[in-house]
């Protein structure tokens, strides 16, 4: 077991927060940025945690993250537009298209947002539960870089192109959020990262043959072979390429192609359809009945879609966020060169 | 192997039209019912052809399926709108939502189209083609009564939802459609009738114990199990629980329930994104891109999404569409009841 800190989620933020100030951002975009990479730790999808501020600070080295990017709004109708990007920060552009597609579906009913040429927008759950805490049903799709096999191919083809789904619930919004591969393309880093052995069916080597070592993995391989790769393929049509800027294309074959994501929102307003109240009931119905089916031998609890996330979410920001020492290390070494301290010394376990 | 019979696509799907207009559907609606089922056919997608008359005639004899139903239309915005169904046949039904949708994507760039309480609308591929030929992007997601295992349930917890995405390509729309379950119903009660075992993790039997044992399986299970699942539960919410026709909870723990089905279309009009001939450019790019790319070892040749079921139709309408003679005969029975001449007498292979 790597050994781990414990970090409370909201001085983690801020120091995060500070450091992406610290690049060029904005107050407003660098907490939007933090709190996006803090929401995902704080449900247990640690790749794309804070562990992913040194990625993005070597993409805005590079140019492939413009700190003070900001979209450009190209409208295609009442219900519908493209925020243009040029680099911006995922996180800022998708909740920008979060709040016009809310704006447009409560004059529309139903809103669709591209967002063109971002950097990695983070979880997408996170903009569809927003989008449901204010009651809307969302869907976000994204597509970037090729980070996955195409069926059948034993080379990167589509990207491992997510999918969230949310809508108001009871208590909190119901929430799907998911990749298209086997296994998120994080998780798999992680378990790089981790040195365990990673499931058959999982990834391909550099060579494009099956392999279960974490050391040799290269290559996420697609959900359900062309299932995956066929949504991952459609994300990019309905994504980059509707948008102007297709993503996979232009990179096949070339490895090491700059970053970039495109993504969708969807949305639609509850309200206009039915009432919320009435929506949530049969919801409420819906996650009880699948809650008490019968359950196969072996299965202690039948769980809905982002439920472990949100009990993970409860348990962190009690416990604070468990981080490897070494990310923590390099996140100080990181606070250090820009000037930017550290919260207060963190429990080690 | 069972035996074959070929029968032209054009003679069958007039054979079937009028049966359909044997049991009181108008013309228009019986050549939409049977056009959906030549399709699927057509394609290779024999669990959603004409397999399904002797199933969808039972659905008209208990009251399912309303030969005479005409979709009520409850508009919500000018691009949204509910077709509440009552029963209607889920061709017609889907048809008139898709047209619906074309028209008001047309005006504003994206609609939203629920189908409330329909009959089984076929494959859902055949609507986002139909539209993508038109030059819109869109998706199409249906949900019904159980008949798939949620992920640890050993029961009938969600429906094998399908989500069919279309665009505009160079040739021929690009066309994904696919359940979510490992493998369509349709393909495991074919499995089923013709007596072949069925792979591990297909399916579950009576009691909820795996099983590849075809006569024993009763229970599909989900793709990549909570992904599968959390996208059929979720597709539910976004169909019969918004159109406010819960379509599983009241049925969970009830075998033997009523056929219904909700489904849900999305569409966009490419041409307000961008020229529709870049778009299909960019498409182009990426098929030959993915079609070229280096392959496992083992595999002949990289599929796109659709590209199987178009060489079968092309094979299919030359040499015809092969039934099982027992299917054959019994679509025979069915004419000779209700008068109806079968197509001539076909060839035996």
């Amino acid at each position: 077991m790597t050994e781990e800190v414990r970090i409370g989620p909201e001085a983690l933020g801020r120091f995060v927060a500070a450091i992406f100030r610290a690049k060029g951002m904005t107050e407003a975009d660098a907490a939007q940025v933090a709190e996006v990479l803090i929401w995902a730790d704080l449900r247990g999808v640690d790749s794309h945690g804070v562990v992913r501020v040194p990625r993005y600070l070597h993409f805005i080295k590079r140019g492939d993250f413009d700190p003070a990017g900001r979209p450009r709004l190209r409208e295609i109708s009442a219900n519908a537009f493209v925020l243009d990007c040029a680099h911006t920060a995922g996180p800022v552009a998708m909740m920008q298209a979060t709040e016009r597609a809310a704006a447009a579906a409560a004059q529309g009913a139903v809103a669709f947002g591209l967002v063109n040429g971002s950097t990695h927008i983070g979880a997408a759950g996170y903009y569809v539960e927003k989008a449901a805490a204010r009651g809307l049903a969302a869907i976000v799709l994204a597509a970037g870089i090729p980070n996955m096999a195409y069926h059948g191919a034993r080379t990167l083809g589509v990207a491992t192109a997510p999918i969230a789904i949310a809508v108001p619930g009871p208590e909190h919004p119901l929430l799907l959020d998911m990749a298209t591969a086997v296994a998120a393309s994080g998780k798999l880093r992680q378990a790089i990262e981790e040195g365990r052995p990673i499931p058959e069916g999982w990834a391909l080597d550099e060579a494009g043959n099956p392999t279960t070592d974490p050391a040799k993995a290269a290559i996420s391989l697609p959900l359900g072979g062309p299932k995956g790769a066929g949504l991952a393929l459609m994300f990019e049509c309905l994504t980059g390429i509707l948008a102007g800027a297709a993503a996979l294309a232009p990179l096949l074959g070339k490895p090491g192609s700059r970053h970039v994501q495109n993504a969708a929102i969807i949305a639609l307003d509850v309200a206009q359809f039915r009432p919320v109240a009435d929506f949530v009931a049969d919801v409420a119905a819906l996650q009880s009945g699948i809650k008490g089916l019968p359950r196969l031998a072996g299965v202690e609890e039948i769980l809905l879609p982002g439920e472990r996330g949100r009990r993970s979410a409860a348990e962190r920001r009690e416990r604070g966020i468990p981080l490897a020492r070494a990310l923590w290390d390099e996140l100080g070494r990181i606070g250090a060169e820009l000037g930017v301290a550290a919260p207060a010394p963190p429990t080690t376990r």
